[in-house]
């Protein structure tokens, strides 16, 4: 396995800058790299796309826009005006994935009012979206993020929003640690052919060292990885496989060896992508 | 709404022993207590059962046999021996609701497989508890345990187990905590028609104070308990409405205040339990 699809979101290397990160990864031989607006912003949108280009890196996604439901634990993201700039940024870097948040649930305990915001919510957003070339994608957070970031937490339930919009403005986000545990995913992923525009990986770790922070570099948790990387395949999807990890314990690292050891696991595996 | 149907799970008032459980419900006039099999035993079954007598306190279910697939991070209830036990203190305390937990994901992080050996395990329990009168009640935990405890997640996956079975022997368990979030929620309980024999509830508190031991007094959370309790009732179910909270805060503060609080909300509720 090459590590031509390998990408690795920025937030992987947390102690990196944007520069850092995208010349770090260069280093490492790896073409993609997950970006976040506010590193992206605090460095320069245009100067951030001529680091890109220099470096010949694509950017596989944006995090993130949406918090259509008002409730947003992380701030940003809350009103249609930042929504539209997460586009524009997205557009800026030469890339066409943006990743949607949600949102939690609303003062009113209403889990089916909160949900119906997310649909309108995307739906004000895709004519700017479709404008700038730029395809949203709805991610299902994992269940425990309900009350606070996302009311979307399921494939099922995401691709009900997602099949509400034209596949060219409109896809799914899947990620291995929001949606390992569903009993539904085989018949979801049947379901989502050609609706797949993102995929993120990471593991769950047992015990669980913190319940944001905590996540697990493929191979070392109790995610059978691989099984959802040939099913995301197996839906058409065929873009790249990005590393994304929340955790103290690697964050604490030194990112060039946190980057060895995801490329090699990742070159040796014989399965796509860990 | 009077209180005849609010139970009280011993966990809420972890600081006290299983005697002084009991005589503090009673001083509140609380007529069910959700037993847990630890402090029974180290009381002793048969003056448990006396004093549940003298009290006319009737135990609303027992926790938990189960950990069918070998990983249980809490310990005890492995083995058959140890289930069969649970079912003989559950029928000697005079209940016939037992509480089962599937068990996490195996080493071989096979999902699956684990899922399967969940049915093969209620499968072997269930002559033993149709023996004694008492009936297995599956409960799907939140995903978010899914690696660690249970593999059983949603409330569509717990009633493919359930519906396996006789409904005068296996049947569902209900938490609120469990199940909030599911975008299948009334299509399940819909589904659930005649099978519950359990129902627990606890508040989903913002920002979560502990992903274990952080469980909110209902009202104090995000869960729109009282839409729950009226499906669930929709259902057929009539039994107690058991209030299980883990949570430091609580367990730190007075069991009498605690009990006074819950009292008071559950009376005052318009709505059938809180």
């Amino acid at each position: 396995m090459t590590t031509e699809r390998l990408s690795i979101n920025q937030i992987t290397v947390k102690n990196w800058s944007f520069e850092e990160a995208v010349r770090g990864l260069a280093r490492h031989d790896i073409r993609w790299i997950g970006a976040w607006l506010g590193p992206v912003q605090e460095y320069g949108v245009a100067r951030a796309a001529a680091l890109l280009r220099e470096h010949r890196m694509q950017v596989s996604s944006v995090c993130r826009a949406g918090f259509f439901t008002g409730r947003n634990p992380d701030g940003g993201g809350l009103d249609q005006a930042a929504n539209e700039r997460a586009v524009e940024v997205t557009a800026a870097l030469g890339c066409d994935v943006l990743y949607l948040v949600a949102g939690g649930v609303g003062d009113d305990r209403d889990i089916e009012a909160s949900r119906r915001a997310v649909v309108r919510g995307v739906a004000e957003l895709v004519p700017h979206a479709a404008a700038a070339g730029v395809r949203l994608a709805v991610e299902p957070l994992h269940p425990m993020m309900c009350a606070e970031r996302s009311v979307v937490v399921t494939l099922e339930q995401a691709l009900d929003v997602v099949e509400e919009f034209d596949p060219a403005h409109v896809g799914l986000a899947v990620d291995t640690y929001n949606v390992w545990w569903d009993p539904a995913i085989d018949a979801a992923l049947d379901r989502a052919r050609g609706r797949i525009i993102g995929y993120q990986v990471c593991d769950w770790l047992v015990p669980q060292p913190h319940p944001l922070f905590g996540r697990g570099i493929p191979g070392e948790g109790a995610i059978d990885i691989p099984s959802i990387t040939k099913a995301v395949d197996a839906t058409g999807y065929v873009g790249p496989i990005e590393v994304e990890i929340f955790n103290e314990a690697v964050w604490a690292s030194d990112p060039d060896s946190v980057l060895t050891t995801i490329t090699d696991r990742f070159e040796r595996s014989t399965l796509p992508g860990f």
